[in-house]
């Protein structure tokens, strides 16, 4: 048995030593935090049964989880295998094959099901070696824990074309697994483009591969107004068209979805900008109709339309973080979208309050940071709030940072938390940013303490819908999302240089000295030292970014070749610009 | 009522006196034969139930149907109306509120369900006047025809945002349908890219809706041999990779799912150009290790191998037509592909055969073509065979047009049968075609006898895979594909007179005026003179194409919306070239 902890070494050797032409990939997305692995191979049953165990064990989540993985493991084989699965279950005794491995046994120690911020989402998977157990066992302490080791299950299994069965590779394989970040996220924006509630599910379904767990959904903007609000009926009078809405049970099913994924929603009501849509209903919302955005500032009504939008949401989304956007707003005076002081009866009401444009900024800011706790919310700001007035916010606001590098170091120094979507790196919609930029952003980058570590609670991948509707926009979140979910660890430079030193004898057909190097490696007299701060969901990197295109791409390649095989439109990976289509023909795992 | 056969004037007035903005679109795609719609509004029961009469009413395909568009029809109303629906089941004397149509009645008069070229796709679909009935009915000779039938009503359906309620406008609703062709297929190319099962099952499922019934699987070419072939089993060796591959059983699995929507599946195997991904297995099959193409037509062997591939696929494909290819075969002395006479053994072959190169060309298609008919099948070609040795092609031939127009004129003159694929308008990955080309393209054009035009089977747009894989091939195939599998009619010059003063009244905001055209277009003395003549699904129309922008556009549109809630993700209609991102924030509806 070949053990390295973390084990980038022996995903490296698999990947140049191995390749594809002879023996299946066994490769996994997001690296679990610590694993062993063998040499075996295990034939898994098509009739696959389920055993569970712990107080959480009969969890309908759980249940559901494992008819949707058997679906996804066993999909490939067809219809062959559809029959065999009926005949099997009509026939127990029937044994039409033997196999390795026939039941899964999930041990959920916890019954608690609430899915909040930094539910615990840690699971071991142990995989037998052949002839010693006939049974995989996942052990987490949530259902969510379960979840997450149901997909990493479902990655170890692999088709073999050859004998037409399952198969786990590598086997026996030992993995303790937990996320290195508790919010790891993706925006959506929905105001832009409308996206129907089956594409949204596709997305979520997408989020549950990669381990992503926050869908942040920014539900509203300036373009339209999607979403129902039984307070304020007309406020969806602002969507595109009157078949381009959500209903309150449309948010619900989402919401609902989610959770069955251990996906959470963090809703988004930018304010006091980006909100021109609102007006369309409830023209009083605007400074005026020729100049409509930020919020009329000076009416108590507007703050009424607020509180009332948020009483309904906090009927729907149960995570306990809220978006009050707060970004853009233009208060400078030779702005020509200035509408606070340019109209009359709000540059009026300034005067009276002997308010600056910026002073109401800050005062429209706090006022619905003020609603959103009322309703037991923590509020998450884009980063200008604080930017703009940090001393004044709320002490439990998150900051959203977005601009550019070096935010969230300020943030946590201030004592506030952060999330990290420096827009260079992690705005999706930046087509020109490659895989490996995204995947080599570092949220903690700058942060040295380990008390403002903890401040950072994660990052998120942002799809702004400006050009991205219903026929691009998975091809614009995948694969590149998942390069921010997952991050390989690396081993340090000694050991790298070993690789790559063998890994030129390889590639020069000086087999034999390119043995000798990875034995070398192998026989490592100590522990190779791995920098084990995190990222994501893995464990942080130590390594230059070029080193990514031998730990990372093979398996990020072979990622999007899963998410295509699950239905997941993910784009190349190596696409000069993201979503582009393949400049030619050839195979999934090498575009 | 309002009462107009065919009743593109009833659709061009809801486009453009109603618009988007005050009542729900009916917009059927492709438009029906003949049909009489009203002004009434019926509400749609959630817990809606199928009746069945007929032979073929206990057929298994109707019933899978009627539950796949129950969940489309009512998949917007999400959470809600899935709790009201499991209440009613459970509870049926609790009546939760009282709807119009509460059942569906389908009568299938033949339980044959032999799915072949020609079977009978006709039907005729009544939703009653408010308060006359609470039954909608559909009849059909076929349960082919019946899902066509359910295709149409699923569209006749819209969600009202307002009541959360499934309603059909303009009721009551008379439809009587058939297709214009029976063949109205779509090409797919698995061979330049894999296409994972579910990506095919989507795009399936995706036809339905469309009403094409023929996926033309042109699954091997030179570039990898995706497909299993149990009788030379190293024939995959040719696939990309072990895991983009296709078993016998995927295969099946294919053929069942389309048969479940009424679609037929025409395999290719094109010999003998484009096979250079033969040799992968069987290095034999090349001339030589050097040139590789077209396979070696010199050795029996060549023609065992070819033999036994469709002896294995004929288990599997039951339509009865099978595509042979051979186009693009490199027989020009100067032409550096030109294989057969570079190669000594086969220029030897050909010295003792008395042959040059163009006569091994038809002496090898014509030996496919024997085998295939041999084997109960229909040979299809694609035209260089037709334009190279027209006189020697199998009499029962059908010939595939592509290389350009006036191509099927010749092949039906002598006898032929002809399939209309012209590649400056259906070819899909000919991106700059844009939808109203592909949308007045006339596969009859220059046909001119009745008898001749019998013998056009009808068309396809062909989907070649070169920079199409799974992240983005359904959004090169719709909504274009869809713009030939859908042709609207269009009234006579004097109508369109009419409607063109009247829009041009409405523009200019004279809305007294306008209406006065329109109700004079309303008034119209006599039925309007519709050429009915006729294209794929819908009738051909006999206005020039500058009008389809008034006629099918704004259907077109709401259709690609359709997929679009429906999952697909159907590419803007408009945009410049096919499948580009939308330019900027917008309504699917515009875009």
């Amino acid at each position: 048995m070949f053990v390295l902890k973390p084990a980038c070494f022996f995903l490296i050797l698999v990947s140049f030593a191995v390749g594809q032409g002879s023996e299946p990939l066994t490769y996994l997305w997001p690296l679990p935090a610590q694993f062993t692995s063998g040499d075996g191979a295990l034939s898994v049953d098509p009739a696959l049964t389920l055993s569970v165990a712990g107080n959480g064990g009969s969890s309908a989540i759980l249940r559901a989880a494992f008819d949707r993985y058997r679906r996804i493991v066993f999909s490939h084989a067809g219809y062959g295998f559809a029959f065999i699965r009926k005949l099997r279950e009509q026939l127990p005794l029937l044994s039409v094959a033997q196999y390795d491995v026939v039941s899964l046994n999930v041990t959920v120690h916890s019954d608690d099901e609430e899915l909040q911020l930094g539910v615990d989402e840690s699971y071991t998977l142990v995989v037998p070696k052949s002839g010693e157990s006939s049974q995989v066992t996942i052990e987490a302490n949530t259902v969510y824990g379960s979840l997450r080791g149901l997909e990493t299950f479902s990655q170890l299994c692999s088709f073999d074309y050859t004998t037409k069965t399952v198969k786990i590779y590598k086997a026996p394989w030992s993995i303790q697994d937990k996320p290195r970040f508790a919010f790891r996220g993706l925006m959506l924006d929905t105001s832009r483009h409308y996206y129907p509630i089956n594409v949204i599910k596709q997305i979520i379904e997408a989020m549950s591969y990669a381990k992503l767990n926050v869908l942040h959904w920014h539900i509203i903007d300036e373009e339209s107004f999607p979403l129902e609000v039984p307070t304020y009926p007309k406020l969806w009078k602002g969507s595109y068209t009157k078949w381009e809405r959500y209903t309150v049970e449309d948010a619900y099913e989402i919401v609902n979805q989610k959770a069955e994924k251990g996906i959470n929603v963090m809703p988004e009501v930018d304010v006091p900008g980006h909100a021109e849509s609102w007006g369309a209903g409830y023209p009083d919302l605007w400074p005026s109709p020729s100049c409509r955005e930020p919020l009329d500032v000076s009416k108590a009504y507007t703050f009424d339309v607020i509180s009332g939008i948020l009483t309904d949401m906090r009927k729907i989304f149960p995570f306990e973080l809220f978006h009050l956007g707060g970004d853009e707003v233009h208060t400078g005076t030779t702005d020509t979208s200035y509408c606070w002081t340019s109209t009359p009866h709000v540059k009026e009401w300034l005067q009276n309050q002997n308010m600056t444009a910026k002073d109401a900024y800050q005062y429209f800011v706090l006022k619905a940071q003020e609603i959103a706790v009322s309703k037991n919310w923590t509020p998450v700001n884009w980063e200008e709030t604080f930017n703009t007035f940090a001393s004044k916010l709320h002490p439990e606001t998150i900051v959203h940072n977005w601009w550019g590098p070096g935010v969230c170091p300020k943030v946590v120094a201030k004592g506030f938390r952060c999330i990290f979507s420096n827009q260079g790196v992690w705005y999706l919609d930046h087509l020109d940013v490659p895989w490996d930029v995204v995947y080599t952003a570092e949220p903690l980058e700058g942060i040295h303490t380990a008390s403002e570590q903890e401040l950072v609670i994660g990052g998120e991948v942002c799809m702004w819908g400006e050009t991205a509707d219903t026929s691009n926009v998975q091809q614009t979140i995948w694969p590149r999302a998942a390069a921010a979910a997952g991050r390989a660890c690396l081993a340090d430079a000694k050991l790298f240089n070993i690789l790559a030193t063998s890994l030129v004898h390889w590639i020069k057909g000086e087999k034999q000295a390119g043995l000798a190097q990875l034995l070398h490696g192998s026989r490592f007299p100590e522990p190779p030292r791995i920098h084990n701060t995190e990222r994501l969901w893995s464990q942080r990197d130590s390594t230059t970014p070029q080193n990514v295109t031998l730990t990372a791409l093979p398996r990020l390649q072979n990622f999007r070749c899963l998410l295509n095989k699950r239905g997941v439109p993910a784009a190349p990976v190596t696409n000069f610009y993201a979503r582009r289509a393949p400049v030619g023909p050839g195979s999934c795992y090498d575009q």
